[in-house]
């Protein structure tokens, strides 16, 4: 029985409905999972491992990734690019020679580097991920006790919106009808197991060569209605459309793609390949000097993914399909060979093909009446050369999911749901610029001169592979201002066009220049800063885990200083109030950190400092835990992994240091003065919702300074345990 | 039903039997599961998680963990331990303060530092890691198809060797009678569930306080023979008895325990503590002014290990067993209270407790006839404090399985099997010589001042503590000569005594100078170097995965330099012959690295040299694979990860290099010229046994010149299973 599913009357009701369970979907039921949102994940295919598939992942994606727990899983999986080699005709002979090597991901700009990894294990990571959260989250929840599966073979079959119900918080506006398939509609026609049982697949039938599937399996559907599985109505407060490039849900909605088709033709092979070229692992972008391009990613598994232009197919003309009937492996390896030559390049082993010809493409709306949202392919579509696709698309449901949750749960007011279109609407057009030019440069003819102007400029071409890449690498995003980043300008030309700050009495603006290099409206850069009470050292990144809290970070400069002492203990001070905003927005029986979580990193030497240095606030007291000890941290040298030298990395003033508010997706709200808890308070102000109180307090001083060695009511019960544990020998 | 048994008459053969599935047992079983031998390990108790137990790692053990791929797991769920600080009594006042701090590692003797982890955990990535390989290198064998898996609730009741088949190495000497317990009976009887189903476990059941239930279990068994589980005799090639300090092997063996009992008492408790100790998260050594010491082990999950030295017992003489009547939790807290006044400790959750009374205990013996051998505590007793006991015995395992895997295989002759006495009695004596020194400084009072003879010196026991964590890394293990050690001097000297040395004229002498910091007998250190084709960083440590296979590392030097070029090109044509020891040692059927695999790293600059600057050897070629890429590396600067200096910190010459041979535990076996081939040769027949050949050869330029891009051989295949990936659409 599905999740939520009231089997009485086939009706019911979940907070959050996503279509979709490729790397979109399955992000934003991750994010549910971890905010222990009631959501449901459907996906009208069977099966959920496809062979290929986008598989290139940017050092943001693998920051995401560990912030998720399964960073790791990527890191050790994957096949790690280290280096591009530019290949272009030798100016004398024509014959293709390396004429560059620039290091694939820029240094320094994560502590990850652009990987490549199979989509089905990168979805697994997901599954893995949902199903353990989510039992841990929704445990207590009637109906999700088995937490979050993402439920195949299921197919959306008509949606209904109720207008007048979008702005109230507790309603439900949204129902979908949802069908069940049968195994056998569920599963895609095209896919194919070779003779040998090795699995060799066919990927045309998700490229753009293949038809939509969507409406042929309705018609499938509905066909078999008789003996197919059960309908059921379902009855959502919010919901995600992340069936990709042929949206159902945004069919439904009416919204567009806008933009234009190319006449590229391009052939994939994943291959485990045969070769003298010396550089086959190595990301390759190969011209030749007639015959096309060839970018060459190497993979896991000794696999090397080769995009081919196929020549063969130049004179169609834009827009116009391809006949798929002529291309096959076959094709496009003697199209690789041609490029590639004098080396020789032939395979035993194919693991997947595909060929595309793709436009790129912005949907005009990304959300109706923020209740409705489109993610992913769904609202872009470009060329894969780039290994963009995946990325982006996770990173729609990353900003959009926290979003949603802190919403459903009362924590946050609607306001915030506008700066999803506004924010990733933006990226969708700078991701479509970005693979326009890009695409243009590399399907192009290298020119054989400076004359030769129809030809692209092999110089340019390294430029643009070297802008490209801080591009590609996730972490240039910028978002503008907004409600929930408090910078200067106007939010509308920062963003899509979308007006997203809130009221302006209690707009907010930072002091970039007290942290120079931790940039308003882009994610926190990371350093190694070390724990206060146990000297260990972590990546600042790391304490930065996804669970939906927003992070005050503390940069308390030189605690030992008198002066500097005095400000931070103030702080403290207006911190541990009944009406802080700490204590507002945290509903009271919830954990002191669940909404916002307050963090230090001083810059006094750490041996001369301990965490009862700082007010209570910061390393708060619970009766069964004791002083909190991983809330304090210190910008030192570490034992056996260097020094961070965060407050220089990251631009603070190291006597006075600063204050810092980071949202949930570790992208920084604002930045202040460190005893500037006036516009702390007043950014929270602008969307958080005021929790009813029962006369809660942070937890500080006063529990601690009863403890006592006598104390009997802290010990009583853990006595009576060690009694039955003895008893019972 | 289980591994291997012939179900028709209740017997069966395994090639490994394992008694016991503690850390050591399950050691053995993953190595065997790495190697494919067909293996069975059985428990007497029918759970297998308990709390509390040994669980600091060292960083040798972390990096073993690395070599079987699960060192990530540990390193992510552990808590790391940073710093070690002192307390001490004031000198004037009398009070504890902290009078040192010092790394709990020291820097830069490994890539992982000492961690703390529930021995639960760890039992667990085995378990994993032992049920996913066997199914792997098993999947073929009748009767392993399922792999190898823990079968608890199973208990030796009849041991018998024949030793006129002790050296015949087809034969199975060994028959135990294996009897299947009821769950009741394998239950251990003192375990317990606190009322409110925390979980709170008692210890003492697996301390020495506690009698040993071996027996009482037989017992048990025996009464209740008529309804219990079945009977079942296991003919074996080799036995280990990995079943602890009362070990049912070693006692049918009649093999002894030889030391000295002591009179110094402690109590365990794991706790999450309330306290204003400011250095509760870091390890601590307290001495108490007159009331004894603490050791403080900040552990995983908010919990802290305290040690505590239970004086209330101080009267009890030496080897007199604890009234256990009188140890409780309230009773260890208090004496915890009492040393670390004026600081206020205690507690509301407590995970487990015990109490411990524990003398320092040789094995004379570690095996019968190299048939039957005995690992971990079954060989050696000491106190938990020092966190040795669970790293010591795995590293015995560690030490035995791949000599007994070659064995079986047929790859080594037994003649190997003679050192893992040697080698490993030898460390169990250091070991307890290092417990008894390190046990009286830290059970003793501290001395008043200079003139106090009867206390200890605070100076002296920093002092220790410090030699001693080089000791307690586990890095500084170093064996002796050997057949599988080639170095200079006495072998029996240089272990236990036991005499290990091979055929005289087959013994080779390592030319240690050649490689200063790759030191003969201690285990490779690592520092990372990069892929030649792929430019990625590695630890070297990584490349060496536990997998059965020897290494030959060729530090080639500058191969840019013609006259090291030749040394290298001479090299390979030795190694490619038909008769070079590559090939005679390697059965045929098997992959060219599979026994012996040569890697190779140079100094000349990576972006200079491709993998077709090497021989073909260097690079060996498969049909289906194309080259191989992963056997070539180089000491270069790396994009992301800074540079290794790799031949410096080996202390290798940059232009002339050298050869190294590794065991297949990382150890170093052999060092010497780049080009000294007939040495190596010597070593290797040594102990290995020849191959019947198949006019083998080691792969490289034949096939290689081969390659074209019309193989049609090579492609036709691929065609065909593109046509059916195509004509299924």
């Amino acid at each position: 029985m599905a999740q939520g599913t009231d089997s009485a009357d086939g009706r019911s009701e979940v907070d959050v409905l996503i279509v979709g369970a490729g790397p979109a979907g399955l992000m934003m039921a991750n994010w549910m999972s971890r905010c222990g949102i009631r959501s449901r994940i459907v996906d009208k295919r069977g099966t959920k491992i496809f062979n290929g598939q986008a598989d290139g992942l940017q050092c943001r994606t693998l920051e995401i990734f560990d912030s998720f727990d399964f960073g790791h899983r990527a890191w050790i999986e994957s096949n790690h690019m280290l280096e591009i080699c530019l290949w272009n005709p030798d100016p004398k002979t024509g014959v293709i020679h390396r004429s560059d090597r620039i290091p694939d991901t820029i240094p320094n700009i994560s502590r990850f580097q652009q990987v490549v990894l199979h989509q089905g294990r990168i979805e697994r990571f997901f599954l893995d991920s949902i199903s353990e959260n989510s039992k841990r989250t929704l445990k207590d929840v009637p109906g999700w006790e088995g937490g979050i599966q993402v439920e195949h073979g299921v197919i959306p079959t008509l949606l209904e919106f109720d207008d007048k119900q979008a702005e109230d918080n507790d309603a439900y506006p949204i129902s979908v009808k949802l069908r069940h398939l049968t195994e056998e509609e569920s599963r895609p026609k095209q896919s194919a197991t070779s003779l040998n049982g090795s699995g060799l697949q066919d990927g045309l039938f998700r490229s753009n060569l293949a038809q939509d599937d969507t409406e042929e399996m309705l018609e499938k559907s509905k066909a078999l209605e008789a003996k197919a599985g059960k309908e059921e109505t379902v009855h959502a407060k919010y919901l995600l459309g992340a069936d990709g490039a042929h949206s159902w849900v945004r069919n439904q909605l009416g919204f567009k793609l806008q933009g234009e088709s190319t006449d590229y033709i391009w052939g994939v092979l994943d291959i485990v390949p045969i070769t003298d070229f010396p550089d086959i692992r190595m990301r390759c972008a190969i011209h030749s000097e007639s015959s096309g391009s060839v970018m060459v990613i190497p993979r896991e598994n000794k696999l090397v993914r080769l995009y081919i232009q196929l020549t063969t197919t130049e004179n169609v003309e834009g827009g116009k399909k391809a006949d798929r009937s002529k291309i096959n492996p076959e094709s496009i390896l003697a199209s690789a060979q041609r490029i590639m030559s004098p080396y020789k390049i032939t395979y035993r082993y194919c693991d997947w093909w595909t060929a595309y010809q793709i436009g790129q493409r912005v949907g005009n709306n990304f959300s109706l009446k923020e209740r409705i949202f489109l993610a992913g392919d769904a609202v872009h579509t470009h060329s894969p050369k780039a290994g963009q696709g995946m990325n982006v698309s996770m990173q729609d449901a990353f900003n959009l999911g926290w979003k949603v949750a802190s919403v459903v749960k009362g924590t946050s007011t609607r306001s915030i749901l506008k700066t999803y279109q506004s924010e990733r609407r933006k990226i969708a057009q700078d991701l479509i610029d970005f693979d326009h030019r890009f695409s243009r440069l590399f399907s192009g003819r290298p020119a054989k001169d400076v004359l030769d102007e129809e030809g692209i400029s092999m110089d340019e071409f390294k430029s643009a592979f070297q802008k490209g890449n801080l591009f590609a690498s996730g972490v240039a995003v910028d978002y503008g201002a907004s409600v929930i980043v408090a910078k200067a300008g106007d939010s509308t030309e920062q963003g899509d066009g979308t007006e997203v700050l809130g009221e302006e009495k209690l707009r907010v603006i930072s002091e970039q220049e007290l942290a120079k290099e931790i940039k308003v409206g882009m994610r926190m850069p990371s350093f190694k800063v070390l724990n206060q009470a146990d000297a260990r050292p972590w990546h600042f990144q790391e304490l930065l885990k996804s669970n939906g809290t927003w992070r005050v970070v503390v940069f308390a400069g030189n605690i030992k200083s008198a002066s500097q002492k005095t400000r931070l203990d103030a702080l403290g001070e207006k911190l541990s109030s009944p009406t802080s905003f700490l204590n507002r927005f945290t509903p009271p029986q919830k954990r002191y950190d669940s909404v916002i979580e307050l963090l230090a990193v001083h810059s006094a030497p750490r041996q001369d400092v301990t965490i009862f240095d700082f007010p209570a606030v910061f390393h708060p007291w619970d009766d069964t835990d004791g002083w909190d000890y991983w809330k304090i941290f210190v910008d030192d040298v570490s034992y056996h992994e260097g020094y961070g030298d965060a407050y220089k990395n990251y631009g603070v003033e190291r006597e006075t240091g600063c204050a810092v508010i980071l949202r949930p997706d570790q992208y920084v709200a604002w930045v202040g003065e460190v005893d500037d808890y006036e516009s702390m308070d007043k950014f929270f102000s602008g969307f958080m919702v005021e929790q009813a109180r029962k006369g809660r307090a942070m937890n500080g001083g006063k529990e601690g300074a009863q403890l006592k060695n006598n104390g009997n009511g802290a010990k009583l019960s853990v006595t009576d345990e060690a009694v039955v544990g003895t008893a019972a020998a």
